[in-house]
């Protein structure tokens, strides 16, 4: 019926400057350890001399203990000076879900959870303002309400990050999150890498209408096509590498009220896939931009 | 089979004041010349108090003839305040093109025409360059080109109106004709009014993208699709009515010359539907938007 | 900064053999009692003779009381030798739920209902299993297991016919409902006339896989596109009249579950999309077939 | 800007039983001549037990001529006991059109192949009719007319395999040919292998509308949406491996022939991205279907 079930397996990502034998040797450190490659995923980007590598194999008959197996391949990182990830794909890493007062990202994430197709756990959820505690709740995540101003948001990003920790907290997602993370929250949390871990939704197709209130400019624009984007955040807002965008059309009959509800639907589907690809480990960043090995 | 054929019609697109009992008041005035309608389509816009009407119906056993319909119409115009245009299903208005150096947007308008997909003759071709000449004269027009820098702008585009008068020319079609049209030239050629007449292609999704390069723009953003925008031009640059957008996804194997070979099938998608909403009057305009009849 | 808000409206659809003068007729019986038509869409299939229209005008100001439209609407429709439908934009008919097993569906429009981008409520859910009792039960809605079989068919639809009374609804929604209705069942709820009220969405896009196990049976033919289709049910078995499709690409690296994992998101939006449609009236059934006005 | 060129490149395409290894033994086998890899994909069918890869490198600087490649490859592929192909990317394979009355297929893959974005030649155009002799060369294709009939069919084929002998054709594609080829002709030019080379394009999204008149069907039943398939002619009847579909929206107002002018464009973008991909050997097959690595 098929292609089968691999069981269980690990994922090595690997960016390093580029130069020739790079996907010999990856592919042989796998199978100098028995393994069964499953998925093997690359990328050079001659421009910059970057080569982005996803390596998937099964777990069962590998010659490495499933804990040595990230101390093995930094050792190989280092030789091939570059940057790593050793994950598994039974992993469910804890991810915490920031949100203001609209509940559409968020149930439409724990829900995807819940069903298994976003292999993580979502142990917090923090807001800005108290109405979605009980949504949150529901699906046992523990909620906190976070309240943020010009006055006191160097406080709270710090109780942001003191509840990061507690929770163990791999990933934050923004889901409809109405305020902008500074850079010294994202140099704590997120510091420079090759692997972020902070995902958010804009409802535009970015570049076009960045910042504030998109759908009423795209209104007032007359486009034919509303969209949103989910990318990594960094320090320029909206600026951040893109993980996915998805369009949908509209006509003269929407108003901006049905831009918004329309976009809720392309919002959605956007970040639920940039979220599965990030924990997929499916996504990798370079020069501002993500290769997406799906 | 299907839904029939209704023979040659008539078409009216009204825009005038909103008020209670225009739909009565223009369908009334068809079928109190027993006119049968085929199609009619209303828009009222209450923010700004504007209804647009585009009504088309059977001229066979229509009481007025032909070229009455125009001036009996111009009447009912003046009674509602408004805006008219009068045309008929088996017109076939003379278009002129105007092109650079691709030949991508011109073979694909000429093509269409020649099939009858899109109603209108194309006896003049006006380019900045001569290479596409031959291509012109193959499908039967006149070609022109017209070489046009920051020194001969003015000249240049008084030869342009000259062509266009000549060959009595109701609409152009910048089918990537890589030149700025001057405020001067759209005063002469399209003084404002509800009905435009000139139509242009770029190549984003805009408002992203707006100017030059823009292929090379998305891919140094990383987006995850790109796009094209057929527009009437006014004088603000890429700022006029959207008629059509479409976008194709890219991913981090594109080039930039991927892009530009994905957005020509994208661009040549957006403008022929453009160009035929326009020629089947299916478009209008009001406040700086389209409403699309189709 | 958007077109305003028209207030309640209410909605006129006449389905009747077409002849000239219909939109006059429809519309002036408008105007007649100082109505301000909103929105106003027609079609005539000439191939069947048939004219389709629906008008949408604001109740305020308007000459008949609400409850005497009607009935008034009711002696246009016999001179017109018509069928016919009034209804209020403000209305929220009671809607009935259809599921088994799978709650995405399911949890998909209760939520879209709570938000207000459904304009119904939902007072029953109607399962063969027990297990999405707690859902709806959270949603306000009563819900009632009613095991299906072969030998009790007969019994379990008088059941069904008998809560759908009870709860006075007006449209039946199979939401992933995995249990086909019989004639009776349609003979007793939706006798046949213009107006259907029985919703279905098939996870493939029709005609394509119908019948059981479409996702299956996609993954062996090696499609590259998936899709749903919500239609109207009628007795031919994933026969009746479409109301949206949507699709969704898919590749060799999807395996049947990821097929599935990806439909439920396109039966999602198809089955939102129809439901909307059916619930502004905006959708009309002829010749087997539907008219859309979005 | 870029990721850069990497000047040309030889692809190796295999096909073998899976086991652990093949992609340190694949790469190895590049890296061992000096070779720098630019794309390696691959895919396991746990399912049957199949491997499928795809390898680009770059010539310059490989340690074998270019000659030799094919030959050491072979020894490769005996000792994996798989189907291989060896092709480079300066390639420029001889491809036959097949066509009957309409002009759209033949002329857009002319254009792509003229523009560069399709690396082919097309030295051959064969057709039953004789309409299209004009356009063939136009573009420099020696155009055969073979009228055929049920009569005639073994004499027709007969004559089609002489001139695709004669041109060294590699690839025929149907480009809205409208007769069917047997299963005679088939095991003469493309004997049951790993490497297809007759590509068609169907009017519909198959599975659905099989066979005749599609769009007329299509039509009938009322869908939303029309589509194209391409895919690789096998003895059954549109049942081949689909290597490329495309959708579009149709709705109420769409007659039989809106629907085939729709048609058009997608099955011209189905069409020449299922080319494409071919001649970029991004596609290969297993069990009926295909893996595209794009």
């Amino acid at each position: 019926m098929s292609a089968g079930n691999p069981g269980v397996t690990a994922i090595l990502q690997m960016i390093c400057p580029d130069r020739p034998g790079l996907v010999r040797e990856l592919s042989g450190w796998v199978a100098a350890n028995g393994g069964n490659i499953v998925h093997a995923d690359h990328h050079s980007d001659q421009g910059a001399g970057l080569f982005l590598s996803r390596i998937e194999w099964q777990l069962a008959g590998f010659g490495l203990p499933r804990e040595a197996i990230g101390p093995t391949a930094q050792a190989l990182a280092e030789r091939l000076d570059g940057q790593f990830q050793v994950t598994f794909s039974d992993d469910r890493p804890p991810v915490a879900l920031f949100v203001s007062k609209q509940d559409h990202g968020l149930l439409d994430l724990l829900w995807r959870t819940r069903t298994g197709e976003l292999p993580m756990r979502v142990p917090l959820v923090i807001s800005n303002h108290p109405n979605l505690g009980p949504v949150a709740e529901e699906f046992g995540a523990h909620f906190e309400c976070v309240p943020i101003d010009a006055s006191n948001r160097e406080a709270a990003e710090a109780r942001h990050l003191e509840l990061l920790a507690d929770h163990g907290i791999e990933l934050v997602v923004l889901a409809k999150y109405m305020q902008v993370l500074t850079p010294s929250f994202l140099a704590a949390f997120d510091p420079p890498d090759a692997f972020h871990r902070v995902i958010n939704i804009h409802h535009s197709f970015l570049p076009a209408f960045q910042g504030a209130q998109p759908y009423h400019r795209a209104w007032e624009r007359g486009v034919k096509l509303i969209g949103a984007t989910a990318h990594y955040v960094t320090e320029e807002l909206d600026g951040g590498p893109i993980i996915a965008q998805s369009t949908v059309p509209v006509g003269h009959r929407d108003e901006v009220g049905d831009l918004i509800r329309k976009g809720r639907d392309t919002e959605r589907l956007a970040l639920a896939r940039a979220v599965r690809l990030h924990l997929k480990r499916q996504v990798m960043v370079y020069r501002g931009r993500t290769a997406v090995f799906d």
